[in-house]
This record gives structure tokens, C-alpha cells and sequence, in this order.
């Protein structure tokens, strides 16, 4: 490494921030062994921010010491395999001290995190289980915890059924499973930072006539007892440059503010890490695989901004600019502020399906009114300006680039025999890390070989590592964060001779794809109303997929953004010209292979023909993504003739615009596998 | 007429029930006169139900002349032409007594009724606007009505506009108009029978920050200065025999009751007519065109039921049936019971957005507790029994024979010039009132010609009454309510040869009517996931049609019926076997044609085919309505093959079925029409 980027001063502030923070100390002499890789990094430690706060440019070999350190501190100080009967009388302990008979244990911290930080899995460390969607209940003599289908097997391996009895959402629910084991008169604590307004109200309505009374914690009783809790997440905060956001920080507070005030609101209340990146053009590493950094915003209707959020991990560069336009402050002062506000002012926006029950209580007993609406943030920040098109197209173009160069490998390694899920996910990342702007990975790549394709969310272990074989499926769904874009792709692909049945399924699924990458459509239409046409060609046989069939996509920040999604359920948001939205339907065939074929795409405006009189404005969707779709997997007689076009532009599409980035092999292979289609 | 019939005891009967309730004396004589022509009968009872109460198998002759009579002492009762001003002013001086600054005054009645009766049609009487959706605002200084987009020229030519202020919703709203009027801290009335929870709640969050407050009144002031308002409807009430509803009601009143049970409410209120006439097996005749009785019922968890209706329209025979399942109960008594069964029982199931405030506030009064829940008979009463399936379909087959012999009748008639859009509409009703057990329109006829074609909602007037004139089109949607089913159904037929773009529009409506026709979908899809389907091929070239592509239709009742609907919006109910909905995709250009074409369809399980093995349970459509669709306005080129297979199919149906009842001339026309189209 070249050590003059690192300067005595920068390591000293280094010291300062993190260590310190973390009840580490470090000499400067003990931070050139660590990035030398002769010494370990402090825990909880993003090792990517880490490195890059010492040093800007590291060596891949540097990268890759510093996380194989990282790696074996983390195993070191592990704790010993769990044992929930521990944990579980603890807390009962806790719970008793405290004059509880019960308690709620969800997933979720106090930002609704799709992935909440180590801090916050609770859930994780009281029941072993660690999937993403499952809440916990623990009353004086019985446990249960409560998953959705996805995760009945896994939940099923991690936890102790001795202790918990376990339920699958929708069939079983909290207050059913209350009913039948609360003595009646049972208090319940929960942790109102870690529960939205929605959610307790739900609860409370449908409990109505369950005898327990609903009992909001000061301190979480999960904390008290969780002795090696790590601390929050310290990571180093950066600021996303406006060249690539498109927008200043003011323009933004002034276009998010006026929303406020048109809702006869004073300020609002943000919790949301993606709006506040958003919002103040920074980027973080508090959560893996999404760049954002934990905090809250008062964002008031006169343009003045607070910014709660720990001062360690705000970088000077990013300090200097951010307060050019925000006030920060110490997350502790949170609470006081919110109080001021409400005497004050009086009308503060909330969104209720996000925003934890704290923030809502604090302001009724502030003496604030509350007005319910989306976060301002969540619309203006899904309809990408034209600086971020391009930057997510340009990204999207360097993804492409990485995958069929993978692909070109996959046609001739994968036949071969010798490829695992393992090995081909490694092989992915390492085409995409070579690329410009690669920050890391969008979310944990799904690697599918043959029967684990079938499994929607199969992250690849050990344990379950299978070789792509012949005549199998192989699913890829993988994405990157680049500075300028965030992607997310998913293809199939067949190992050798697939069978007709795989061909007519993967033929439908690609109708579907097809279907919703050719619609045209009238402002004001939502992906709800657009779903039934990635399904149609499926549900004629009877068939269909068990997931939705688009989510949102951040511009470099989360792989899942709302408010738009195309989906059975819950997606009547009208789509609007800049949104990215994935298109992905599926089929998958339990214990023998999963197919599913996804593009981002973005909605635009169509081009107004001059046909009619009275047309209306209409919008339609154009692909970000560039990749080929196997051939072999179709069955040519199933497609229409648009469909047989569509498919034939797309692939001179990926053809032109990827082509002169591969090598003669891979240039020659993905031009043979993009020949335009005949028809029939 | 067979005098016999009438006698001396059904005479008194009638005297008693509908004459004195209404304050005209007539004698046993007087009525001989009436049901001979020589007499006026009394107002505001339905033509149809007095002579059935005399006369069960009334003559034309007898019918023309007791219709033409009430029109005769309508015109001499009529009150003279409205002045809103004077109203207006009587409204404000009643107002001024009562402490209040304005007063709200919506459309709706206390059955949120689509088509209120006479004496609830307060909005008509005091704005002279006659749409059938709209509300005023009355302030001391300043009135506003305000309408949606389709009646926006209609209130213009029916209001003052000197005393109103005409506003279009969704841009205008009552509180951005309080907001702008209303000083500050105005007291505004509303009547709390007249809206909903609901919607009274929605009012009051919008008008947080405008400072006025919403008061409910005792009684109606509208009421107060109404001198001529007419007497509550009292048309007679008849059992609807199980042998056409298919349960009987102690069967509905467990069923229902178990829902109630299940919510965990002691009582349900209701107080739609269509839910109350299908739970007890009872038609009535307070509003035109749906055969309902006015009146609520509150349903026990124990399956005790209190009907609050009119005792003087209950005939005896309907009486005697009902009290076997049934407390009647004076209408007067509703209140004390409400209050009765709070303190009693406590958990009250109301519908929020059907049912009154008052009812609300009545329960939150008297101590009991709400549980907002949909009306219980909603869904039971959607999903139709076998015995209901199999009137509906021989009630369309009816139906179809009257539509094709009026439709082989226009193809001779219409291109000679003489038919207008009344003489269609009349002509079309004289071969439906000849079927078996026709009851009456289920609503006015939409006859239009050329470019009132166009207008969505256009109902036929002498003064826009128009000619079918060669190379334009005639759009006529109608139904019929028949004892066993109630019908709608539209077609639009070319007069002569139709231009180049009007057979393009007509075959994309097609398109869209034949997705929605073919269509498979899993349990558990909802109407608004399938809209997109109809819409499709009209959206290609930046066109839609602005209204929903389908209602849910009752069994001999209301012809718009819920949960279930197919539309852009508010369509998230699953479609369920045995559910009627329409399928009617159209297109509009403005001051040209209008297209439209309507089946209504029911809801049914797809045969299982052998294909796979995790199939799943799939529904389909399969049409009741039977009339051929118009081959000279199909470009066959923009037909797919499977479009053309199914309206070959279809055709061949209407044929096969309708082909037998016609006349030799119809049924060489038919044959002609319903000709298979050749593939490509």
C-alpha cells in the first residue's frame, strides 16, 4: 500500500472516531500493522469503510487480508453456539423483575430495516432464527415465534422447538396465539422504538377481545440481558457528490419541505436511512450491502433541517458540506427537540406504517398533532432525475459488461461439470469488482443450481453447495452497488439439454417478462393494475409464481425501494416517468428447478404518435438491464410475433451496447447467443 | 280485467296499507275506478306494484291506462318549476334559527342508495341538479355544488349559477371550498342519516387546519322548509319464493349470523335495502328499478333477527313468512333497540362506509363497542347458489331472445332512417316485457345514437332525442329485471358502413372484452388485477376508456352490486365461484360515437386439466349474456387466433341457445350473424 495516503492525522481522527467509539485502543503504530494485515480490526467495523477511511485506493490484496482478519476475529470472539433456554429464562427473569408477563420480540429496529444491523437482531439472538420476516412472543410459561411460508423449514432448524411453538403468518397471528396461551389480565411489554403506529393498532384492535393490555418498555428488556450486544454501527459517512445526484442538498429540502407545508404540516419526522442518504446527498456503511448510515431527520416546513446521527462516523469533508445547509445534532438530543417542536409548532408529519411508535407518543404528549403521511422523501427520491438516468444506465451498461462476461464463461465452464453455486457466485463478484465505480454487492447473490433454484430465497451455504450438473437449471439473481447505480439481474440458465417442460415454463415466464416490458400504459396507472400480464401466460396452464413481480430500485442505495411496486397486493401507487422497477416473474417447480428472467426497467414517457385526436399521455418502461436470455430454454412456437420482435430488439440492443467491452471469445459468444429470432 | 279477481277484503287491505298511509281517502268504488282508467292513483306508489296489489294479471290495456293517469296527476301535482333562489333563502332563515353557519346537503339517503327515492332527493329539490352523484354546501353568504367530471355540463344547465358555485371533484373539495368561504369558526350542520362514518371522518381530517366544525342535526332543516316533500315510499313487499332464491332465510340468518359470531360482534346493523331483501327472501318496490324494500335490520350473533320497516307495505302473505324467522318491528322502535342492545350485548358490527354516523354515534352513545366490518350479507349474497346460477342463466336466455329480435328488427328498420333513439328504447322494451317473468327495467335504457353514443351516462330525452343515421354507430345498453335474474347488456351496431377507425376502435374494445372472457386466474385474484386485460389494445395506440370495465350484478335486485368489481381502482376483492360481474371495455370520441360492449359473466371453476402437478385451483368466466356481436365493425387483422376461436364459440352459443325461440326472419338473420370467422 502506498502509506503516504495515510497521514498522521488521519489516523489519529481514525483513532478517534471508530476505535474509541467501540472501547477499542489503538496506537498509530497498531493501525499500520491492521492495514498491513498483522493485526485484527476492531469488531463492527465495516471492513469495506474501514479500509477506505485509511486508505482510498487499497490493493485487492490489502482488501482481501483485512477481511480474512476480520473473518477470524469474528471467530474468535463469537459467542458459543447459542442456547435459548439461557436466553429465554433471562429474559423471563427480566420480565418478571420488571412486572411483565409477556414480551414482543420482532424483527425489525427502530428504521424498519429490511436488514437491521448486528445491534438489532434481537430476534437472531434470542431464537437462533435468521431470516427476514418473523416476530417472537415470550409469555411466562410458553414461547412462540411466527414466520411467514418462506421460512417455515429454516425456522424450523434454528430454533428450539422445545421452547417455541411455531406458527406460520397468515394462518397463526400474535393475538390468535395470545388468546390461547395469556392467562387473561396479561401485560405485555413491547419495544415501542421497534414497532410502527400501524402495526400496535392492528394489534391492540385485534386483541380487543383478548384479555391483555398492550405495554409499552422504556428500555428494551432484550438489552438488559444481551451481554455481548455489539454496539451500533459506526460506519464512516461520505458525501454522494452532486454530480452524480443530480440535485443539492437544497434543492432537495426545498422540494421535500413544500410537500410538508402542502400538507399543513410544520415538520416532519424521517426515520427511513434510504431518505435521509437521499435527502442530504450522503452515503454510509452502517447496514451490509445497502450504503446508507443510521440516524433521523426533523425536516421542517421552513426549510431548516436536523440531523440526529452519531458525530463519530460524519467524516470532516462531509461535516463541512452538510452544514451548510443542516444543523447536526447528537442522537440524544432527539428526544428533547422533538418536544420543543411540538410546543411550538403543533403539526407534525409522520408516516405511520414506518415511523416507530416512540416518535408518535413523544409528540401526543409533547402536545403535538400528528398528521399521517408518507414520507416526503419516498416519492420525490423514486422518481430518479436525468443525472441519475444516466448514472443508473451507465451502471447499468458496466453490470452488463460483467455479466456476460460471466455468462461467456458459464457456456463453457458449466457444461463441464465442474462449477458449484459457490464457485459461480465467486466468479460473478470477481467480474464485477474489476469495474469502475463497484462498491460492492446490491444484496447476497442467490446461486441456484438445479432444486435450490426452486427455493425463492436460497442464499448459497456450505452445506448445501450443489454442482451445476447437465440437463439442470441454473438461477442467478445478483446485483452491485456502483456509485452511480444499483443493480439487480436475474437469469436462468440450462446446463446442457434442458427438457420440454422446462422450455415451455421458461417460454411463459419470458412471455410474462415480455408482456410487461412492451405495455404501454396512462399516467396514472399503478404495477398493480400491470401484474396479471407477467402471470397471464402462466395462470393459463394453471400455473404462477409465489412473489411479487417488481419492487422499486435506489440509485445507488437500497436494491428494494418504495413507494412503487407490481405486485398482487399492496401496489396502487401510480408509476411515474424516472422510477426503476425490476420485471420478474418465475415459476418454480419444488425439488427440481426454478426459472425466473429479470430486467430493471425504467418508466418514461412513450413518444406521442400523431394517430389520434384525442390520445392521452401515456408512459411505458424501458430496460436498464443488458444481458442475453437463453435460447435454448425457448420454445419459439409459444411467442407471438411482437413477443418474437421484442426479444430480437432487446438482444441487438445488449449486442451493440456490450459487445465492445468483451474479449474476441466472449465477443464471439454473445454474438452467436443474440442472433435475432425468426419468425414464424 | 276479471273483476273476480279483486275482492272486497283485498280492497280494504289496500285502502289500509297504501292509501291512508299516504292521506288519501278513497272508497272501495273509487278504486274499481282507478284500476279501470276513470281515476288518478295516488302519488308515490309504484304503477306497477298498485295494480299487481289489485289485479295479479292486469291487461296492457289496464296497465297503459293506470300509467297513463299517474302521469296525468304527476304533471297536475308537479310543483312549479324550481327557484332555487327562494329555497335557498327559507334554508339560510332556517339555518339563522338554528345557531348554524352552513349546511352540508350530499345526494344520499340513509341507505346510501344509488337512486334515492323522491322524498330523499333533497339535493334535486334544492339545486335543481338531477345527477346521480353531487353534494351542496349552503353558507350564510355563499352556496357551492359540487360534481364529478360526467355531470359537469349537466349541473351548469340545471343550476343557478347567480347562487352556486359549480365545482368539479376531485379538484374541488368541500374543505378547499370551506376553506376559502367559510369565516373562521363557522358552526356547519349535516344531517348524520345522510352520511357515513366514513366520509364524515375523512371531512374532519381535512378540515384539521380549516377552522370550522362540523355539527350534526336532530332533524333535517331541508326537511323543515320542504312544504311538498312526498310521504316515504310504501310500495308492498312480496316473499321472493325459495324456489328461486335457492335458501331459504333461516339458512342466509345462520349463515350471516356465523360471520357476525366470527368478527366477534353480538349484532350486525344493516341498513342496505339490497343486503335486508336478500337475507329475508323479500322484493319490494320503494325505488325504481331495484325490487327493495326501505327499511334495517339488526342481526344477532344468536340468529334473532329485528326488521325495522313499514308494517303497512308488509303483506299479509310476506308477513306471515317472515315472522316464522323474523321480529317486524316498527320503524320508530329502531333507535330504542340500538340503545337496548348496546347495553345489553355491547359489540356492535356496522359497515363504516355504508352505514349512517347516526347509527355510530347511537352505539357510542348508549356504551357499546364498534366493529368496523363489511356488511355480512354482502359477500353471501355475491357468490349465487345453484338454484340462483340456473335462474340468472334462463333469465339471459330470455333476455336474449328479446335483445335478438330487436336486433334483427334494427338491421332492417335501421338503415331505412326512421328509428331514433326512443322508438329504439321502446321498441326493445315491448320484446322484453312479452318474456316469462319480467319484472321492469333493471335501469333506464342508454340508447344513443352517433355522438350522444359517446356520452357515458346519456340517458334518451325528447329534446336530445336523435336518428340512427347511416355510417354512424348506435351504442343500446340495457337489462331487465326478471324474477329469476336481472340482466345488462350492450351492444353497439353500425348503421351502414362504419369508417376505418371506427371498425379499429370497435375491434380493440373487442380485444379487451375477449381477454377479460378467456382469462384464467388463481383463487384469490381480484378485478382489479384483471382490468389491465380489457384495456390493453387500446392503450397500445394512447387510448382508455374512463369508467370501470365491470359492476358486480344482484339476483332480481340491484343491477350495481358488491364486493366485487373490475376497475382501475377499489377492485381488491378476490373474484369467488358464483360471483356475476360485467365485462364492458368501450371507447368514446366526444361529439362522434361511442362503443361499447357488455356481457355480464359469472365466475366459475376451470375443469382441472392432467397437465401438472402443483397446479392450482384456477377460475374462469363464462358469459350469461347471449346476443351476437357486430361483425361488420371487426377488423378481423388485428383478431389473434385465439381471439377469433373464442368468438366463434361464443357465436355459436348465442345460436345454438337463442336460435330455437325466434321467428323465421330472425332466426335466418341470427344464422347469418353468428357465422364462424375464418383464421387467418
Amino acid at each position: 500500500m502506498n502509506k503516504k495516503l495515510v497521514s498522521e492525522k488521519d489516523i489519529e481522527y481514525t483513532l478517534d472516531v471508530n476505535l474509541k467509539a467501540n472501547g477499542v485502543e489503538l496506537s498509530v503504530s497498531d493501525i499500520r500493522l491492521l492495514v498491513e494485515g498483522q493485526l485484527a480490526a476492531p469488531k463492527n467495523i465495516n471492513p469495506d469503510s474501514w479500509i477506505e477511511l485509511v486508505e482510498p485506493n487499497p490493493s485487492e490484496g490489502l482488501r482481501k487480508a483485512l477481511q480474512d482478519f476480520l473473518r477470524y476475529i469474528d471467530s474468535l470472539t463469537a459467542e458459543k453456539k447459542y442456547s435459548s433456554a439461557d436466553r429465554i429464562a433471562a429474559l423471563r427473569t427480566e420480565l418478571r423483575r420488571r412486572g411483565l408477563d409477556g414480551f414482543l420480540v420482532p424483527l425489525s429496529d427502530e428504521h424498519q430495516s429490511e436488514f437491521p444491523p448486528k445491534c438489532s437482531q434481537r430476534l437472531a439472538w434470542l431464537t437462533g432464527f435468521t431470516g427476514s420476516a418473523g416476530i417472537a412472543v415470550v409469555l411466562k410459561e410458553a414461547a412462540a415465534i411466527l414466520v411467514d411460508g418462506r421460512y417455515t423449514l429454516q425456522v424450523g432448524m434454528q430454533t428450539d422447538r422445545k421452547i417455541f411453538e411455531i406458527l406460520n403468518i397468515p394462518e397463526g397471528s400474535v393475538d390468535g396465539w395470545l388468546d390461547r396461551n395469556a392467562p387473561s389480565g396479561s401485560r405485555i411489554g413491547f419495544d415501542p422504538w421497534l414497532h410502527t403506529k400501524s402495526e400496535i393498532a392492528r394489534l391492540k384492535e385485534k386483541c380487543g377481545r383478548v384479555e391483555v393490555e398492550l405495554v409499552p418498555v422504556d428500555t428494551n428488556p432484550v438489552d438488559e440481558i444481551w451481554n455481548q450486544q455489539p454496539p451500533s454501527p459506526l460506519a464512516p459517512v461520505h458525501n454522494h457528490p452532486k454530480s452524480i445526484a443530480g440535485r443539492s442538498i437544497k434543492e432537495k429540502i426545498q422540494e421535500t419541505a413544500s410537500i410538508v407545508r402542502r400538507n399543513g404540516a410544520d415538520a416532519a419526522i424521517l426515520n427511513s436511512p434510504d431518505s435521509i442518504a437521499w435527502l442530504l446527498n450522503i452515503r454510509g456503511g452502517d447496514l451490509p450491502n445497502t450504503p446508507v448510515a443510521l440516524g433521523f431527520v426533523i425536516l421542517k416546513s421552513d426549510e431548516s433541517v436536523e440531523l440526529f446521527m452519531d458525530h463519530r462516523k460524519i467524516l470532516r469533508d462531509t461535516r463541512g458540506k452538510l452544514e451548510r445547509s443542516v444543523s447536526l445534532m447528537a442522537i440524544e438530543k432527539f428526544e428533547e427537540r422533538l418536544h420543543s417542536l411540538c410546543v411550538q409548532d403543533g403539526f407534525i408529519q409522520i408516516a405511520p406504517s414506518t415511523i416507530p411508535l416512540w416518535v408518535n407518543n413523544q409528540i401526543l404528549e409533547a402536545g403535538g398533532q400528528i398528521i399521517e403521511r408518507e414520507d416526503p422523501c419516498v416519492l420525490p427520491k423514486a422518481c430518479k432525475n436525468v443525472i441519475e438516468v444516466q448514472g443508473i444506465r451507465n451502471a447499468h451498461i458496466r453490470d452488463g459488461v460483467a455479466l456476460c462476461r460471466f455468462l461467456a464463461w458459464l457456456s463453457e465452464a458449466g457444461p463441464r461439470g465442474s462449477v458449484d453455486e459457490m464457485t459461480a457466485a465467486d466468479r460473478l463478484y470477481d467480474y464485477r469488482k474489476t469495474m469502475e465505480r463497484f462498491k460492492g454487492l446490491s444484496f447476497e447473490t442467490i446461486s441456484g443450481a438445479g432444486p435450490n433454484g426452486a427455493i425463492v430465497h436460497y442464499r448459497v451455504k456450505p452445506e448445501t453447495n450443489r454442482k451445476l450438473q447437465l440437463g439442470s437449471l441454473y438461477l442467478v439473481d445478483s446485483g452491485a452497488q456502483y456509485i452511480d447505480g444499483t443493480t439487480d439481474v436475474t437469469r436462468t440458465i440450462a446446463i446442457g439439454s434442458p427438457t420440454d417442460e422446462m422450455r415451455d415454463r421458461f417460454t411463459r415466464v419470458l412471455k410474462g417478462h415480455a408482456a410487461l416490458a412492451m405495455v404501454r400504459f396512462p399516467v396514472g396507472t399503478s404495477g398493480g393494475q400491470l401484474d396479471a400480464l407477467a402471470r397471464q401466460a402462466l395462470w393459463d396452464i394453471g400455473l404462477d409464481f409465489n412473489h411479487g413481480t417488481g419492487h422499486g430500485v435506489g440509485a445507488y442505495l437500497g436494491v428494494h425501494e418504495g413507494p412503487q411496486r407490481i405486485a398482487k397486493k399492496s401496489a396502487d401507487v401510480p408509476l411515474r416517468p424516472g422510477m426503476v422497477v425490476s420485471n420478474e416473474p418465475g415459476y418454480y417447480k419444488e425439488g427440481a428447478y426454478g426459472i425466473r428472467i429479470e430486467n430493471l426497467q425504467i418508466v418514461r414517457k412513450t413518444a406521442v404518435e400523431n394517430s389520434s385526436v384525442n390520445q392521452q399521455e401515456m408512459l411505458e418502461f424501458d430496460a436498464l438491464t443488458l444481458a442475453p436470455i437463453d435460447y435454448s430454454l425457448i420454445d419459439r412456437s409459444l411467442l407471438t410475433t411482437d413477443e418474437i420482435s421484442w426479444l430480437n430488439s432487446y438482444h441487438r440492443r445488449v449486442w451493440e451496447t456490450i459487445g465492445p467491452f468483451l474479449d474476441v471469445k466472449a465477443t464471439n459468444w454473445l454474438e452467436e447467443v443474440t442472433q435475432p429470432l425468426e419468425c414464424k
